[in-house]
């Protein structure tokens, strides 16, 4: 016996507007996450699901989550709610992590990722992925134009939304705590502002990121705002050889991140 | 007096066509470019359009094009054919260049890309934004699951489409040319092909990368194919220090191919 077969059930109703709705997410402070890898993931992180979904017909994994609600539900009502192109009968309900700039925990040589009101979730999905894999100590979403916990982001970031510190704030309380000397854990006094733009003037290769750095790149069509340009230490720019002279963001907050790995082994 | 006021010309459903449809794109040899920009790009790399539309409504600048036919259209009707956010009044059709690998002109120490099956056309755009920015010899894109005259791909190329020397080609076909010694234009013998795979075994900034050298990536879900894993002379991997391992397409590309300028400089 399944628990859920019809779609006009209000649990699906409810399921389909917190995929939908950024008001509902921010209101009931819970995000869908689909897909057996990206739950796992989310598990492994410390996240704990309120509930988790199975579609029997579909799912050929097992997936046990203690203390969370458990419902089965048929295949018509599983696609109701699913958000990508092959599902595998996978869905979980988690509350959205509320992390602070307080909460943070930095290393020794921070290294911090302001990502500025980016608009298309994959391109935010992608830098998410690309922090996870450089090992970055936040990523601060600053006066965002997509949420994070947007199921796109979600999946287009293949998790990487649970494993990276990630804070949601606006730019004048991320500037005042990179400067704030507020990062008694660590030691840091403060966190210098790296502005990645097609205006800089310092090769990015050139300039020191083995020391605490915060690497800030802006929206997809008009780059940062004049709150990042303005109040950078430095303007990094990434040299480019042809005739378009503009990267995807994603892709040039990579080859800073990239560059300061390389400068930090 | 405007050339088209109604949505039910017959030129406004090809034009939608022409958008929307892969197989009259193919048929006819045309292509639908948007933006004032992406048109001045087409333009300066050569391109000539076949006709030009704007929308005196919309569009703000002004741009008149020798043996082009040009066309004023209704407010409506631009809007019904445009597929941007923010329209800026201009259209174009251009036939689709006929590139071969026959036709492609290589420098001294060829530097290409291999797109494998990408599916997505944000990511197919980035990649040929960073294509650009670094002064590839060629994009090869094999065995395509979105062609690259795709409207959306095109937008997110920011033009850049039409300034890479870009080749349609099955993996044979470019593996053949690859390794045929037929570049006699550059005097190249063959050129080497350094997959870039998580599960490469040498780390892409410990190879060298100074020599010819085509990078080949795969579709986002599943990587490269076998065909590529097997002919390939070098397989490369990104360090990555996060959870997911796993980094976007167009991000992979790109910290390669920045890899490879690095050491040419």
């Amino acid at each position: 016996m399944m628990d859920i077969t019809s779609a006009q059930n209000p649990r699906v109703k409810h399921l389909v507007k917190l995929r939908d709705d950024k008001k509902t997410r921010k209101q009931d402070g819970l995000m869908l996450v689909e897909g057996f890898d990206e739950i796992q993931l989310a598990l492994a992180a410390g996240h704990k699901p309120q509930t988790v979904l199975s579609a029997p017909q579909i799912a050929s994994r097992h997936l046990t989550v203690p203390h969370a609600e458990a419902l089965t539900v048929s295949r018509a009502v599983f696609e109701k709610i699913s958000y990508r192109e092959n599902p595998d009968g996978w869905l979980a309900i988690f509350p959205i992590p509320r992390t602070t700039l307080d909460d943070l925990k930095l290393s020794k040589t921070p290294l911090v990722v302001i990502a500025e009101s980016i608009e298309k979730p994959g391109n935010l999905g992608a830098i998410l992925r690309t922090a996870d894999a450089a090992g970055v100590d936040a990523l601060l979403v600053c006066d965002s134009r997509v949420d994070v916990w947007n199921p796109n982001v979600v999946r287009a970031s293949r998790g990487a939304v649970f494993c990276v510190p990630v804070v949601e704030c606006d730019n004048a309380s991320a500037l005042e705590w990179l400067k704030g000397g507020k990062h008694a854990l660590s030691g840091v006094e403060a966190i210098r502002v790296a502005a990645a733009s097609p205006a800089g003037d310092a090769v990015y290769s050139k300039v020191d990121l083995s020391q605490p750095i915060a690497i800030a790149v802006g929206t997809e069509d008009e780059g940062l705002s004049n709150f990042w340009m303005s109040n950078a230490d430095v303007k990094l720019k990434i040299p480019m050889l042809g005739k378009v002279n503009s990267l995807n963001v994603s892709v040039s907050t990579a080859l800073i991140l990239y560059e300061a790995l390389r400068q930090r082994t």
